[in-house]
């Protein structure tokens, strides 16, 4: 198979890279650049990469990607894919898409919380969200692959929402992410000297992902009128944890809490059900997305965990399952799971 | 005036010292070791303190202690307190007591927490719960200092419970605590190579703060069942963040929120409610408690907040505001307001 | 192939367990613990691999190790393997060996660095110093594999040593480690409140792996009297930086130097050589070793900065590249090219 | 004393008004910005300061900074503060210089290295280089505060200089960074998605602070003819570690080279000469440089450690250093002993 790579110097970019690298059943992958109008070369646009990455960076053109490609991948930023998508959903040919503008079904949703003007209705209707643990993309062209965050607390929050066992106008999420998900650019909040022995909040209540992990918790669960939810940025590269707490309904027992959770992943590949509660060291690297939970009997409160490595499970890995999907591979191929450790 | 302090080679110990010897009353300070034999140089028992630590740690003995100081203060361990404290009681000699041996005043409620033996019932009745901006030591001779989880997240509720503003039952606390907090015995947990890249869970529903935050918060509102307290390891080595969620009673409003804060602490020298969410960073060496709060309109939801250096604001600093207290000094003698920054 | 690893519960023996699981050479891994009566589950042992991880660790029996494998590699101690290798140097059967126990071919220097008992010489003179980039393991059956310092700075040092372009007594080494190299075992060098933010010097001038630099930089160039050499412990979990100083011989300059590094290093799988100083992290997770110079005309020095992940180029993965040698298979098989990033 | 700050925005900036509020015979500091033009409130320049911070920064103007002061600290960058210093030098006024304007005595070696036309050479002529350990201010007006990496340099060469008990060509300098040292500016090398888990060389060999460095190393022995110096920044916020290489000459015993710094430092108030070699943790938030070596008979090399607090030792401290020399104030006025710890 050959791949297109749109954007492979941001943090999503070039995790992705590295895993279409690892997969047996990509033979090419062809990268472009959105704003380059000549050649460049990987190791000199991702110095980080080092000098034996010799693949070039060609500018970006809508012919040259189709003529060359099966399938192209954009890990572009909001704003800007939805700018340079429309030929290729016109064509129907098969998009991953990495960015969130193509997950919420409403503009006025996506307006509201990205500042930025939607893409087409028609377009937002035709996409796929692309949880994969939950569906299948079938015949979908476009695939709108989900966000961090969203990836982490929909995968803990599903089998409680699915079986209706929490009040759902109940659920707290504290999620704290790593730097890596803030990106390359440079900010006061991710300047070493400020960020290092700090713990600092963002986006309270305003965070974009917010919309999306909603619009799927009502699928699964009209009731959900809304969820607290608060990012807090830790000292740490790579990974997020949610921290995700809710009051189950009356007679819920913690033996129902662990079976919903067991029959909800008992067939997923990259889905873990522990007896503990995970710690986010033990999926860095890894596709799996690691859960846990704790049932408080003087509370009545659920406390679920959810561990990913965001660049992996959050974006390019989850990237991968997609693409697997829509080509009919082996679920799990090409996806890691050897954690980084110590 | 002139101090004992027992147990200075712990991180609570330490930090006490070095504030002791900052404060302007303070003429003399005492050390002493409560496993100790002989005279043992500071600079060897804490090599950090560097070789101008020209101090001697002397051996434990009750009557020594009370011929030559004013006061003595525990910075010995949880089990180690209650053990040796009777004498002071019982002769009415002033005490700080850093452990959380008094803190509770029902021995059952520290046995099932501590999984020790409790002091007993009349001298725990006799204990002063010294959280500083919410009472007055008075003619008390035996201060429990509280805790560093605790009194992060009293000072964050206190004006929600007092005032009524929160449904009772609704309470959520994610507490985020540096190592430091966990002192300096050796564990897998604070090993470098667990700890850094990493977030932890430990003692979800079971730690030993949770019942002295309850007997505070229901000494303030008895209508407060119980709360959801979770406590997560990151990778710093100082501070607490406890970020609090709590639903707000019907009617309740943005405005009334920050009043309530606005009055309660409005002649508060060490906790400071800003306009903005706080960092941890900007407490770190200070006996500053920041405070800030936001209200979601959509969930109803209160989010409050609440950081604190755990050896100052949480330990060592409140014991130096006891201190104040019970001898008619100024409030703020001897406290740190300087920021470690960057 | 079939493989037995003793020693998988350490830093060392879980990366290796896992670069083995990738190799596609290696079809069985049994795993063994030295000092195990029953069968162990290997997600017990060591949490961190997770749920998934199914397989067990036996008992070690040296029996049951040759019939049911073709190869066993020890990620034992310094001090262990001795004791336990002995019949398979006997039974001639292929071991490679992680520890340091048969590194130095002189038992009285072995002593003197290690303070333990040495190997028999004859054993010692059996083993084969398997520094990958130069030489071949050829019909040897047992490879002592270098240690991580001794990687980096034989390395970093060869191309100046082997074509006597340095004046021979004028070689500083001042190395800088992560805490990984230190093992799981608790210190108080490691534990997070003391390492976090701080910089510690260890064994000055006393490293066990200072005897085995000199031993291969004499055989390249018998001038060379010592080396000064001196390791920092640093705030980070994997990799190795040794910055090398050296005063040229006169006349020598800097085009000599880069071509002397360009020819070494011309055919090497795992050793770049680029125009800039590498940083460390461009290695974290891969088998290279990158290396960078600058000459200084002024001073008449040489700065090379060499850089590994010492966990894969300092252990586990020049084994793997010592079992490609020792079974005559590619001499990349199995070794991870791509960096952890950011 | 009314003490003028110009530059307090700046991470050198912060720390030395944290010191100047900490002074004894301070009685007034009134702030100023460079680039000014009306009133600024301090808590809205730098937040870290938090609410509390109700001073006032005013717009720079000479002639009211000589009107409502006793002295003048900039802590401007280099390049600013000599194209604003001319009236206080024309006047006499007195004044402490944090930058490295002023420090080199040659304009031709300052343009070279900071790559920025350099002040006049009367007015190189007239400044005191404030090595504080090494002379007297006296009747000087312009004292140029020393760097950090010199600082940290000189004080750990100086006894081997002076001395002559070193060969004057063997001297090498591997010094280590934390990130503070490169300001609160935004760059790449000090993201923290880069930072982190990371060591980085940079300005090899062209550091600024070696002409300085070589300019009082001469002026204490003429025959060293210059040094290898290299700078590393490490993922530390505070703190420099200067490790430093030489060959003793021949003949020099371990007892001449620790008598030599027991002598040289025996009145020092700030240099703490010890048994072992310092971590860097040791003089975190204090002004002390803490020194440490060992002598290698093998090698013939002596390895001396010295760290600092990159923002006191090596900025704010010693500039309050050189105030009370100034000024005639006791030697250790206002300056900070308590380590930061843990």
């Amino acid at each position: 198979m050959k791949t297109a790579l749109v954007g492979v110097t941001g943090y999503g970019g070039m995790v992705l890279y590295q895993l279409l690298q690892q997969h047996p059943a990509v033979t090419e992958i062809n990268l472009y650049g959105h704003s380059q109008t000549t050649d460049q070369p990987l190791s000199e646009a991702v110095p980080m990469f080092g000098i034996s990455a010799t693949a070039m960076i060609h500018p970006y053109d809508v012919a040259t990607i189709m003529a060359a490609n099966d399938v192209v991948f954009f890990a572009t930023s909001a704003g800007v894919t939805s700018q340079v998508a429309a030929p290729f959903i016109a064509a129907g040919f098969p998009v991953i898409d990495l960015s969130g503008d193509y997950r919420l079904k409403q503009p006025a949703t996506y307006e509201k919380w990205y500042h930025k003007p939607a893409a087409p209705q028609a377009a937002l209707d035709a996409a796929y969200y692309g949880l994969a643990e939950f569906g299948q993309v079938g015949s979908a062209k476009y695939v709108a692959n989900p966000g961090c965050y969203a990836t982490a607390t929909l995968l803990g929050l599903a089998p409680l929402a699915q079986n209706d066992l929490i009040q759902p106008d109940s659920i707290v999420v504290d999620a704290k992410s790593g730097t890596s998900g803030a990106g390359k650019k440079l900010a006061t909040s991710t300047h070493f000297s400020q960020t290092n022995e700090n713990l600092q909040l963002y986006k309270v209540d305003q965070h974009q992902h917010i919309p999306e992990i909603m619009q799927q918790l009502q699928a699964w669960n009209p009731e959900i009128p809304a969820i607290e939810f608060t990012t807090t940025l830790i000292p740490v590269t790579r990974g997020i944890m949610s921290t995700i707490y809710a009051k189950v309904k009356p007679g819920t027992t913690a033996e129902q809490l662990v079976a919903a959770f067991e029959t909800t992943y008992q067939h997923a590949d990259f889905v873990r059900f522990g007896a503990t509660l995970p710690m986010l060291k033990q999926v860095q690297g890894t596709n799996f997305c690691d859960l846990g939970l704790q049932y408080n009997p003087v509370t009545h409160n659920v406390t679920v965990v959810s561990v990913i490595d965001n660049l992996i499970k959050g974006a390019g890995g989850q990237a991968i399952q997609n693409l697997n999907q829509m080509f009919g591979l082996d679920a799990a191929a090409g996806l890691p799971t050897h954690v980084i450790m110590p």
